[in-house]
């Protein structure tokens, strides 16, 4: 502590667990607590990773400090000889999306997947080393979800053994992809394969976009910035690219052709390597988002819970000090679920982890069979989370009054970086439609032999379901995990039962009754995806949890996720039979309980982030909780104070008091 | 239409109603549209107020920019002899947030309000001039919500005649005021009033801050900039300031002394002006407020309808076109509620105004009675708009996609703009525990001879509505006016009941009670909000709308908002045993219906707003559709496209490519 001084220590001392044992908990392992110890520390003492002044910088300064930090930030990884997981950790603490997060987020695994043996023995040492820079080229100005309609070609030229790829419309332009616009040397561009007239639909394509020498566009590559994007500095610090092909020829060897090929002769041949292989690689990324998720709604809540205890407002008597805003029960009932979604989020995205790797090894063996699960469910939870993630920013932002409206506080460019996510791989409303069809199609196959499997199977008890009613008879019982669990997965089956008893009603029910009652199969989708992550969680407090009081404080935060879902969702739980009035009015009341019980722990809950001072960005979330002086402190550093008449003074405010406007020039 | 070509006329020629009676309708009057027409029409056209730049100016130029169109404008609304209405409505037309919002709409009304007459007769023709600046100086850097918590003293010196005007606390700095920072030469600062040592509670003074000759701080005076806010350009336009007194003094007649005053021996006076004329200016202030809401989410719903007609995305068949996404029910099912929303929030906004305008005579003749329904009812309204606005401007930013997050979309900036609405004059959950403080006085005088007045006149029939059950059968009986209107009575009605009851347990049901139960009553508060609009809706209905299909059309629009609600809120409904689970599923069946009803006008219904593309300030949201074209010619106005390779490749990239890193400065 800098200054010396714990103005939250009364609030540390008040924690009725070890919070030591926690930070271990949230990391994962002690081995994963302390590298993100090690190099967050790294990342905060280096004054080089400055970013507190950000905010104020325009576009052409910040896009140059990215450079800058991007620069460095590979200098200091090979001076330190990191590893990937190092590197991967020094990047993210950095926490300043730069066309790095693409090269190796994107470019360097589209090679890994989709390259041959030998094109991933050309291209990857070359990444590896950074001597050439990727992104990854998918979508266009006019096409985003639908991968299927892009309208880049890549016409196989049998003369030469080449690919041409070309820009056909104004809105097949590539645009969007991060890096393309000013860094990128090369790009994985997805182009429709055009061989002797037939379209053999979208693959991908190494394309080199600008000389290695004096770094310009190559002949037939127009390339640029696609501007400014939401938000103070936030993803202005990336370059976001527009692209556009004229006839640009590549040879044969630069399709990516792990899947299939085209030969000599232009023949398109698929080799044995399975083509679900990418869906393998969409679950790898989901869980990353998830996992992401986590660290963003968590590093909001902790902004929120600090300040929420250092902030006073009312209740003063007789002059002494006005109470806490953490003790009011509004405030708790914002706020502690949210605290409990970040530890929720945190463990379905561990187990999600354990799910890629299981998926992987099927797929080595040739087993597809959990993949459409796997798919689905990740599909769903990236959906779940990252909305859940944008709306809880917002409303940590909200919790901490007009000043977390100050970029100071760190939570509008926490907002505003965090929000694509909702978006990008994949759209949460279209990922959740995709999620109802596995539904769908699984209670059309409750009849067959074919039994759910993973996060479905539940749904195999069915029968049972569809006749549960909640025995909840006092508050209590809704701490009991079998009693929330049956409550949820009653209610999600039912509601997937209802969308296909009414789907049944249409003539056609895949097309028109799908499109018809979305709306319903979406809310079936959320309540399917919310049963995991409650379900989730109860295994992991299933495990063994060492620590003094840390089980029971995970229990309570399990139990708050599930009953503020409950609450939320209340009309679900009613309409569907599973619950009564009154054992909804027990469970707000339970929650209410549940509440109090948080409230002398929260401030070391969020301690157990680990988060340093420089990754967190808030003067309202700082550690010590000293935020009044340096909010004050931090005020006289914006550019409007340079001077303390401000520039335009003269020119437009003098006239207009001095009541000389007529004449002037404006 | 400069290009000349609608890309969105199939869809206007879909309308089933007149678009032009629809925005007289929406304006409030013939005349009101003709001036909103008017004025904007002005100031699109004037390139002095172009705004398309501004998100990429950095803070110094941003501000500057602001100085010079309100000068502009000034000078505008001196040539055009414009009225206090028409300078109003230019201001809020050019739509950037400027010190000149504060003086006009805060400084001036406070002089207004609480200045004597001859306080008025000396200062308001300065500051109608302009000769003077001024700003509202409330709160503080540790106080906001909380006015009676403010630090600063105003301690009377009977030798001199004089105030000594002190921030004795670093929490005591003024801290929030727009226009403080680096314009206004005034503030109506708020202080205790401290005489001999005893304090008198908070009141207002004017304080001169800056020199009027040089601009420069007055002596015992710091002012400054509290630095940069969220988002792009949005509030970064005005100097949301800092302030602090040591010890500064103004004459004894600068203390705003319409209510009470001090005489020149000290004593503390009271007039016989009521003390509640400070409520009707705050019903005045949130009137606006709600009115301002409408503005806002309509700007967004434009946006988003036009661009949900022109992007398509899937669903293509043998080569043809994608599916508009605005067929999509999903994207339905988001965007139209928002849609009926926007209609809702005017008409209530309007009936407000006369509410205001009630009050005012009420006031005048002396006449308290319907004094606290008002205040509670707009405090309640405040928050129901201002926050289903933000949430639904971020809202219609989602269903933009991808290119949403683009400030070329206008979207990202509506947001930040907004945002504080929910937080200034009256924290939103402050307010609507106000609200429920009401109610529950309202319930508990129920049985006294205190009939309740207003919008919570429905609960004197709380006997009946407590035997209420729907009587819907079928999905069109939820078109039915009154059948919506008992549903919604009724679960407001027993929301409020169980709160008083669960209240009456509390020993101190007033304090320990209304704090354990804070979250209930929060949603009862809800309930009774939510009714008001639907009611005030439907009130307008009964009235006659001229125009071909125009009733109709909010007709579908007010079903629309209600069975939205209904849907969203479903749990009250059930819980409280107003309506039955196969009643809610016939609703949502009835808005699906709904739905399809409104596609069709969906587009003019938006082009009823009458908005300029110069005020809507999105490419998504252009009246002609053209959207793909010009979001391409945009991207290259960004300053990172000013040339090919970017500044700091030399420093930072080509080392790194060239494998020279290791020696480089970074």
């Amino acid at each position: 502590m800098e200054d010396g001084v714990d103005h939250l220590a009364f609030e540390r001392n008040k924690a009725q667990f070890d919070v030591e044992d926690m930070k271990i908990i949230w990391a994962g392992s002690r081995q994963d607590f302390e590298l993100s110890d090690r190099i967050s520390r790294l990342v905060a003492s280096d004054p080089a990773f400055r970013k507190d002044d950000r905010t104020t910088l325009d576009r052409k300064e910040l896009f140059k400090n990215t450079l800058r930090k991007a620069a460095y930030a590979w200098k200091r990884i090979n001076e330190l000889r990191l590893n990937e997981q190092e590197a991967y950790k020094l990047r993210s603490f950095v926490d300043q999306p730069a066309f790095t997060d693409l090269h190796w987020g994107m470019f360097v695994p589209a090679i890994q997947g989709q390259g041959t043996d030998e094109q991933q023995q050309k291209w990857l040492p070359l990444a590896y080393r950074m001597q050439i820079i990727g992104c990854y080229a998918q979508t266009e100005l006019g096409h985003g979800s639908n991968v299927q309609g892009l309208e880049t070609t890549a016409t196989f030229d049998p003369k030469t053994d080449e690919f041409v790829i070309h820009s056909p419309t104004l809105t097949s332009s590539k645009w969007w992809p991060g890096g393309l616009g000013k860094i990128s040397t090369h790009a994985v561009a997805y182009a429709r394969l055009i061989i002797g007239g037939e379209d053999h639909g979208v693959h991908g394509f190494i394309v080199q976009l600008r000389s290695l020498d004096d770094h310009l566009p190559l002949p037939g590559i127009t390339i640029g910035d696609i501007g400014m994007k939401f938000g103070n500095a936030a993803y202005n610090t990336m370059d976001n690219g527009v692209l556009r092909f004229d006839h640009v020829r590549i040879p044969r060897n630069q399709m990516l052709m792990r899947v299939s090929q085209v030969t000599r002769e232009g023949k398109y041949v698929s080799s044995n390597v399975p083509r679900q292989l990418v869906y393998g690689t969409m679950v790898n990324v989901r869980q990353k988002i998830v996992a992401d998720a986590s660290v963003a709604l968590s590093r909001a809540v902790c902004i929120a819970t600090r300040y929420s205890a250092v902030r006073r407002q009312f209740g003063s008597h007789n002059g002494g000090l006005e109470t806490q805003v953490i003790d009011y029960k509004t405030q708790q009932a914002r706020l502690f679920p949210l605290l409990a979604s970040a530890y929720a989020f945190r463990f379905v995205g561990g187990w999600l982890k354990w799910l890629y790797m299981d998926v992987t090894e099927r797929l080595q063996a040739n087993d597809f069979s959990t993949l459409p699960e796997a798919h689905a469910c990740t599909a769903g939870l990236k959906s779940l989370t990252t909305t859940a993630t944008a709306d809880g920013i917002e409303e940590c932002r909200k919790l901490c009054g007009g000043h977390g409206y100050l970029c100071s506080s760190g939570l509008p460019e926490l907002f505003a970086v965090y929000v694509p996510a909702c978006t990008y791989e994949g759209d949460n409303v279209v990922l959740l439609l995709q999620v109802a069809r596995h539904l769908m199609k699984t209670v059309s196959q409750l009849g067959s032999g074919n039994k759910p499997v993973g996060t479905t199977a539940y749904m195999a008890r069915v029968e049972q379901l569809m006749q549960y009613h909640s025995d909840v008879e006092k508050a209590e019982d809704w701490l009991k995990p079998n009693v929330v669990l049956e409550a949820f997965e009653a209610r999600a089956s039912r509601m997937s039962v209802a969308c296909a008893q009414n789907l049944s009603k249409f003539a056609n029910p895949e097309e028109a009754g799908f499109q018809e009652l979305a709306a319903d199969l979406v809310d079936a989708a959320v309540a399917h995806c919310q049963l995991i992550v409650v379900s989730k969680f109860i295994e992991k407090l299933q495990q063994d949890i060492p620590g003094k009081g840390v089980k029971k404080q995970l229990e309570v935060l399990c139990s708050i996720y599930a009953l503020f879902l409950l609450h939320k969702h209340l009309g679900d739980f009613l309409s569907t039979g599973c619950i009564n009035p009154k054992q909804g009015s027990l469970a707000s009341e339970q929650l209410r309980n549940l509440y109090s019980q948080v409230r002398p722990n929260a401030i070391a809950l969020v301690d157990a982030f680990n988060y340093t001072d420089h990754y967190l960005g808030s003067i309202l979330g700082r550690y010590d909780g000293n935020v009044y002086p340096k909010l004050y402190e931090e005020a006289w550093k914006d550019p409007l104070n340079d001077s303390v008449v401000p520039d335009g003074f003269k020119e437009y405010i003098q006239p207009m008091l001095k009541q000389q406007l007529r004449n002037a020039r404006l």
